[in-house]
């Protein structure tokens, strides 16, 4: 018999039985997708037929129960996407079905070699050590290639560690891909120069299917520090297929545009520690970036602590990563952080920045608050 | 001054001056992404800033408004997966949003060839007329690749016009891609031989992100009748990019693994017509599956109709592409479904058939069911 990995998903329900008729209802939905009667007795009921393992009223107190289903390693066909699909394919479609945790097994964290440098590769490629890490984006779309770059440069020379591409800049004529990654890795590489500091640019890779792994490698040629993706857009397998590429070395930075839908809803989606932590973290990325509590989104802070923990929390030996909240960020909310992540943790801001009079004064005025 | 596109949202607010207070902010942060202080002047304020050009109480009576916002193509760089990150990157992480409608524009629809067939050339291939098209499929995970084959032959035999992959059949061992493509496309001309008809075998291609494109390639060689991918796990490129390939030929079945989460919370994602219906035609999916109402998932009538409609209705000249409702479809069921979709649609059914003694003979009753 295969190795069996499990899925707790809470379930909307108003008693016992309701629960049990749905989470095997999910066990059959997720796995042979037939009626139970047409399942085939042997090998299909044995093994690829999920198998409700525990079924326990929900302890947070919501209306209903945690079901936990394992599913055999068979099932997966070594394909990470066939994971995701098994894990909450059909079953993302039904009301009230939240994946809540998902207990790894040898053959998955096999599949997915995990992030290649994890938030002690970040802090090395930084050259700093156990303080936090600090990131800003280069904004906004319809800017010129140039405009871009000096921010890129004062960004570096105010000593943030990462600066990355704004999210919404792919390949705009007003500031093209290629022209773009060359411009902020030499403005970057400037700002370095002069302060002897170890910034490094990060380039958005989000983009048409047949340009995104080119991409990748051509940042990697170009001297970049990383790559961001958002892999709710891009596709799931991405990041994994990067990561796990001898290739490309750099790390990698995910970005949730588009991802929402699949955590806000109490009645649907994921945790958020799975959704952003575990699967992010087996995908490979290096950095997660997400909304932090108190700015301009809705996560809780217990929801985006919960998201750190599952960063760092042992994953089968795979590496730590390091959780990047932004959205709102500002100079007044950095003792709230400090107290809510500790160290281990990247910075993210932008917008608060770029509404300073010299960029490069605010940069050293924020780290100097962040390592104070 | 480019062409401009418009997303219409439903707004979550107690009054119109909440309303206009977060349709700006979704203006905002969907394209420049900083505080509006700092946008700069010129052509980031006058033409990338999107643009509120309509406010009103959402006319369905829900608690709060429809804004409608407008974005310049110049946003879009000529890139599918930046459009969706502007009509709703970081706006699907906030609650009480809703994507209501897309109006598009000519450079959109240029972006976006299209689909390629759609229902008029899935019918042409199936050599049918105006009648409904039928879709089933061999599962269950675990079998062998002899059974899944024999399945495909008898459902090909029964009349069955389309007949793919469970969306769950990857490349697991017991059933492996390259072996079962072969196998089932033999199965299905061998069927075809018998019957005189033209029944075709639809590939799941949702695999690794370096392995899609060429297994799409090797479908195509192979004499397959179709591919089948789903957007929500394997990336919303990938579709357009093959439908866009101008060496790749076959139509393109949509499954909406993984998709939930994107339409079924009031409070979050997109309306369903604009998800499964607009989005999934732009793309250039021919086909697109998902689950009919009164089955065992829990759309609506009224929601699945909308999605038939948005597959067929006038958009810039664009094809028009085949619902493919399923998820609990049975014989009992035929008469309830000619009356919602009329023939404009593709029964999908496996589960109900596969419980059947004699799957031929099943295939042939559904068929004089629906042809009735």
């Amino acid at each position: 018999m295969a190795k069996r990995f499990t899925v707790t998903y809470f379930v909307r329900a108003a008693d016992q039985a309701e629960a049990k008729a749905r989470a095997l209802d999910i066990a059959l939905e997720q796995t042979v997708e037939i009626p139970r009667s047409a399942v085939p007795k042997g090998y299909v009921e044995d093994e690829i037929l999920g198998r409700l393992e525990n079924l326990q009223k929900d302890p947070e107190g919501r209306p209903g129960y945690l079901a936990t289903i394992s599913y055999s390693e068979d099932d997966i066909g070594e394909d990470f996407l066939q994971f995701l699909n098994i894990v909450f394919g059909n079953s993302s479609i039904k009301p009230g079905l939240k994946v809540e945790d998902i207990g790894l097994s040898p053959g998955l964290l096999d599949l997915c070699a995990g992030p290649r440098h994890g938030i002690a590769g970040l802090r090395a490629r930084a050259g700093i050590g156990d303080e936090p890490l600090l990131m800003s984006a280069i904004k906004p779309v319809g800017l010129s290639t140039i405009a871009l770059a000096r921010l890129a440069h004062d960004f570096a020379l105010g000593g943030m560690n990462y600066i990355k591409d704004d999210h919404g800049l792919v390949d705009q004529k007003t500031a093209p891909f290629d022209e773009r990654l060359k411009a902020c890795v030499e403005a970057v590489g400037e700002a370095n120069a002069k302060s002897g500091g170890r910034a490094s640019f990060v380039p958005n890779i989000t983009g048409p299917a047949t340009a995104i792994i080119e991409r990748a490698m051509q940042a990697q040629e170009c001297g970049a520090g990383g790559v961001m993706i958002a892999p709710a857009l891009a596709g799931y397998d991405v990041v994994r297929a990067l990561a796990a590429d001898p290739d490309f070395t750099l790390p990698i930075v995910s970005h949730p545009a588009f991802s929402g839908a699949n955590v806000i809803s109490p009645d649907c989606g994921f945790s958020h520690r799975t959704f952003y932590g575990t699967l992010h973290r087996l995908m490979g990325a290096d950095a997660v970036i997400y909304p932090n509590f108190g700015g301009r989104f809705g996560f809780t802070r217990e929801e985006c602590l919960s998201i750190a923990a599952a960063c760092a929390v042992n994953m089968g030996g795979r590496k730590a990563i390091v959780a990047a909240p932004g959205g709102g960020m500002t100079f007044g909310r950095v003792p709230e952080m400090r107290d809510a992540y500790g160290n281990d943790v990247m910075y993210l801001i932008g917008g608060a920045l770029l509404q300073e009079p010299n960029l490069v004064d605010a940069c050293r005025r924020l780290v100097a608050a962040v390592h104070a």
